[in-house]
């Protein structure tokens, strides 16, 4: 499959532009866009500690009105039919003459927006590489035997408009759309009147049960790939998340005149729950580690990831009342998630974490409570989707592996309407979410290779 | 001694009137300043939980001038001669015929200004107590032998200019005055023009060192003398503090990327740090106890506190960083306080506090910092002082007890140049720092009854 990694390259470069930030002449090397690269990418691939392409790109915001505008004028580029739905997300489909129009197409893409000084990579490259793919289908006049649809989802990472997995969720059915229309950002402004600001509230709501299948590729966010030294991997199951808040509440009070035994700590209350989580979830993780359970069928190479292996349990918010040196905290409240791509052993942490703050409220003179406020069971990825971006490899002579995603995917919310695959390409030093986030080149173009081709076979063009 | 209870609850129901808070006509009782106050008072005893008399008195604010100019007048009023010093410091000498007027005064009083929402005893009936001491000497024709100067210290509680103590502080060469003046507040308004403003920024700056010796009557901030029914304390020591930051460095990474054995994770390393210093505080607290080891001079009854049974060690303050729930925090930043009477088990404990960090250090892949910000030593108050106050709650029938302070007090920085005393009056429910604060008015006249005797007795004028 003729992919070009210079076509891809150029796609996202020219989207890195929208909502880039900007740097010192010190800090980024020079880009001149005479289209003279073969220098300049060399440049990049030995020098990769001098990269700082960083970008906000916020839904509704203008960064987004041209990161959209250029995407649409692409897959316009490549004949591609697109529509937009209530809820801005982005479709182009491409049916050729081989395929019945009415077959449920084979769908691939991933989000534009952005974190607050994200990286050029997530998002755009699962986007830029489903076109390449299509357009590497027609350079190669493969004959598909279902239409493909490049796909752009609405606020994936929820930085603007709050929750994440927004335009998936609402395609999907999970969150209604005039929910989701009338979500607000800091200032009050709703999600509707910054996509009708921008021209991207279209009608309708795309619909991924229509779809015969969907595939992401994105950046891995870890390490796992660059530290295996193998280009790409093929997702098992993308993890369910819990989210908790724990409160303690005790008693403000003078730390000066409030003897030792005489008080009602809020803060150490907090942080025995805070090491106690830490070891249930290091215990589950070793757990899954030492039974040798596997979270899915073993690849070829057998280096498939242990269930449990995979749990993980964190305390990442603290807010302290009143917050001051001092004074004896009354309140404390922590922000928990709680991960593992078995369900069970999540349901596990759960109970256990509750039984922890039990224990400490029957020991220390505190009031726990504790709220679940998201519970997304894990993913698992499709036999049929896996088993296309594995012949994929196979086909593009690439070496793979299989492992989880620690991370939600708009492939999360699609696989609960229609088979799914994701396919991760390696992240330096496992950055994301930062400037300083990072994929070479060729991994790019490599994971486009292989997604290219597994698209192909689940259209039904099998390529070789 | 004709202290006056109704005279002395006059000054403070006006002081209180500066920077009342407003409460709705349900939470607040009537209070029509008719002069009928038998009927009045007779609610406030029976009701106290229907006490919300709060205020807001900081530095150089509107409300801090009218008290100061409420206060001055009323030294005026008395005859005693006022002074301003560069800082505000405001003071009222009495200098009687049978005094020598170069005699090195006694001095009594506290501070005006408040915390935001503070209540109306902290500080205030330590002022006007000293005043109707004054006042009642004069009345029964005292003929004591010192002047008698009555003190009202800036910014004690450091809530605008930051500290605290600050006026003291500069008093007692403690303070630069110029850096004092040039402390600025959130807006970055200096204290010299925010005095000026007020006009009380005065001349020169007053020198306690000069002054026979000083007492200051002050709520207790806690429930010992409620517990045991006392209307008096008089003060053994003043706690010496420690505060200290301590920093703890992990990395910032994603919570569910990021396996269990891969972080490095700042707020699981400051919850073990803050049980440690729990336990830490508790083993001292808890040793002086065993031990029967005493802060100073059995008083009458025997009701001496311990050494150690003082000590206390709160994590009052923790910022993390980023602070967000679905990620692992890269760092920390604990605001630490650390008190004692006895200034060796003090040491004892930030030596164990960073040996505990060192520890953690070695155990957790974190770097961890431990900064003294304050390290204030324990201020024993003068056997001379704690013996006229006694000496004052035996002339006038009233049972006193002898115990620390776990509160700082202008006290403590005049008792590093002069004899300094302290004489606590009961807080209801040790509450403080709070509109709910409270002390009956019976117990606002006992307390004065024995800091007037006091006063009399150190000025050389012995009451019956």
């Amino acid at each position: 499959m003729n992919v070009s990694q210079e076509r891809l390259r150029a796609d996202i470069e020219a989207n890195a532009a929208f909502g880039a930030l900007e740097y010192d002449d010190s800090d980024t090397p020079n880009e001149d866009g005479d289209g003279g690269q073969g220098q300049e990418q060399a440049q990049e691939q030995t020098q990769p500690q001098r990269q700082t392409h960083g970008r906000t790109v916020l839904t509704g915001t203008e960064a987004n009105r041209r990161a959209r505008d250029h995407l649409v004028s692409r897959l316009e580029d490549a004949g591609l039919a697109v529509e937009i739905d209530a809820v801005g997300n982005i479709t182009g489909t491409w049916t050729p003459e081989s395929a019945d129009p009415d077959a449920a197409p084979v769908a691939a893409g991933s989000h534009l927006d952005s974190v607050p000084e994200g990286g050029i990579f997530d998002g755009p490259l699962g986007v830029y590489a489903a076109l390449e793919s299509v357009r590497a289908l027609q350079d190669a006049e493969a004959e598909p035997e279902r239409p493909i649809t490049v796909v752009c989802f609405t606020e994936e990472e929820g930085t603007r408009f709050g929750g994440g997995l927004l335009g998936s969720s609402v395609a999907t059915g999970q969150l209604a759309v005039e929910e989701a229309l009338s979500a607000t950002d800091d200032d009050g402004v709703e999600l509707g009147d910054a996509l009708e600001n921008i021209g991207y509230r279209g009608e309708g709501v795309l619909d991924p049960a229509d779809w015969d299948s969907f595939l992401e590729l994105h950046v891995e966010q870890d390490t796992r790939l660059e530290d295996a030294g193998v280009p790409v991997g093929v997702v098992s199951t993308i993890t369910g998340i819990a989210h908790v808040t724990a409160t303690f509440t005790g008693e403000t009070n003078h730390a000066g005149t409030t003897g030792m035994a005489e008080r009602a700590d809020a803060f150490t209350a907090a942080s025995e729950f805070a090491l106690a989580l830490e070891e249930a979830g290091t215990e589950a993780a070793l757990a899954g580690v030492s039974e040798g359970a596997s979270d899915g069928d073993a690849d070829a190479d057998g280096i498939d990831e242990p269930i449990g292996g995979t749990a993980v349990a964190t305390v990442g918010k603290c807010n302290v009342t009143p917050n001051a040196t001092n004074v004896v905290p009354g309140r404390v409240e922590l922000g928990v998630d709680i991960r593992d791509v078995d369900g069970e052993t999540m349901a596990g942490l759960l109970e256990r974490a509750e039984r922890v703050l039990a224990r400490i409220e029957a020991e220390r003179p505190v009031e726990t409570t504790f709220e679940l406020e998201l519970d997304v069971a894990p993913a698992p990825m499709s036999e049929r989707c896996r088993d296309a971006l594995e012949s994929g490899a196979d086909a593009t002579t690439v070496e793979s592996r299989t492992l989880h995603s620690g991370a939600a995917h708009d492939a999360m919310c699609v696989s609960r309407v229609t088979d799914a695959g994701m396919l991760f390409a390696p992240s330096r030093n496992g950055l994301s979410h930062t400037p300083l986030e990072w994929t070479d080149w060729d991994d790019c173009a490599t994971a486009t290779r292989v997604l290219a081709d597994a698209i192909g076979r689940l259209a039904g063009e099998a390529s070789d």
